[in-house]
């Protein structure tokens, strides 16, 4: 049942009259529900793999869990498929004592709570609020070659893509001896997952924030990505595509620094120009 | 506050050690409300436009719509931002007399119910219940070079894509005179949303099911898109790039055609091979 990819039978049909029947590896995608001491609280799409990273990096960015020290176990036990057999699709977080539970309000707005306010501005004064991490004292600035090599660094490391052509990648860049290092790498069909899984990794094996941290992202950078880097402590966020209007609004009134169309051998700063040495 | 697009200064720096300031149009994107007879059911960030469109795909999608006469109004009336001022960002549905309100479940897994379950089958059990169309009535064969035309149809529809490359675009191809037509094309940061403005937009204008139609998007064939497009009786999906699992096991579930990698010179097709005449 759980499978991050799946061999299909597909015919390939071409402009010049030529057909051919072959097999087909399509990514995974499959609804995981996460709940919070017995209560559901989301239902996504993802590409199954690292589940307890996204349960707990979707929590991080509806703010439930701040550390990983928040989390007293996190498992599959509710799942329980059609055939009675565990199916892998539910995961179980239980917080630590102390912590409160998920706002119920929450409930009623699950994938869209992080973008939360009606208006614009609402939402960022909601992420203010909310944001540990003052990015302002992230003073790294990156060698453009450094960045401009990221992409290529992402899609080396994408197992599924390769295979499928079908999935969004994130992958999280620490300073290392000789530049940015790839930490962790997480593929998913939903962009934010993928971030998610990213988020949650770094919440249980770095803690936060993440001083010279690079998030770079295979697509665009919405809204919700800068939301969610700059609740993990990442000051940098490095995108393949275009960022959006509100995306960069909230990048710059968070001191972060937002790239979009990195390609390789150009790419642009809409933001914090300051983390990014030419 | 609500623009579709945005202008913003962007640094452009190259390998080659080249730096330009320029101004740079963005998507814009901003938060969605939509509410039911003064409730709140959802929050989506969307790029400004459509809007009721939107909404109105969005509750046909959730099962709350079936058709136009079920709406009895539709305006913007609760939108108040800061200033005090209309802002545009929160459409009210009014239901018709009769048609039940949304189910309060509902509100808990907002964006997500639609793909429902929390097993892949009982996903797709659940639209069995709800689809009203029988999609394996659509006999309609479609010549494979038609097929091939619709993303650069679809491209040369693309407004905001031009200016910014950061959205997301969906159109439903109409067989008319001389081949299939692009009679709605729209634009969204979310995919979903440009899906979901299709739908709206083909529940207002033109009713359903949509005998012959195809749905062309500008990305992947997820399981959600799947969904909706069997919802709204359209029986062919055509992606640019991969489908997921699921996707095409619910499509072909549902007698579908599911159709990837479409890129002008070739196609896969992944199920409902029948609907392709080469």
């Amino acid at each position: 049942m759980v499978k991050v990819t799946q061999r299909r039978r597909v015919t390939r049909l071409s402009a010049d009259g030529s057909l051919r029947e072959r097999a087909d590896t399509l990514a995974g995608e499959e609804p995981l529900e996460v709940r919070v001491g017995g209560r559901p609280l989301s239902v996504t799409m993802r590409t199954p793999g690292s589940d307890f990273d996204l349960a707990v990096g979707f929590l991080h960015g509806e703010g439930v869990v701040r550390g990983w020290d928040d989390v007293a176990q996190i498992d599959y036990r509710s799942g329980i498929g059609a055939d009675g057999q565990r199916d892998y699709n539910v995961v179980d977080v239980t917080l630590a004592e102390g912590v409160a539970p998920p706002d119920p309000s929450l409930e009623r707005h699950v994938y869209t709570s992080s973008s939360c306010g009606i208006c614009g501005t609402s939402s960022i004064e909601a992420v203010r609020r909310t944001g540990e991490h003052d990015l302002r004292l992230d003073r790294v600035a990156h060698p453009l070659a450094q960045l401009l090599a990221l992409p290529d660094r992402l899609r080396q490391e994408q197992k599924v893509f390769d295979r499928t052509g079908g999935v969004h990648a994130a992958a999280l860049f620490l300073p290392g001896a000789g530049g940015l290092k790839p930490v962790c790498v997480r593929e998913d069909v939903g962009r934010h997952n993928a971030v998610d899984k990213v988020v949650g990794w770094a919440l249980r094996e770095r803690g936060m924030p993440l001083p010279g941290a690079v998030l770079q992202v295979s697509g665009r950078a919405s809204f919700e990505l800068v939301q969610k880097a700059a609740l993990a402590g990442v000051a940098t966020l490095s995108a393949v595509s275009a960022p959006s209007a509100l995306a960069v609004e909230l990048g710059e009134d968070l001191g972060m620094t937002v790239i979009g169309f990195n390609r390789g051998s150009s790419l642009n700063v809409y933001c914090g120009r300051e983390r990014v040495r030419s």
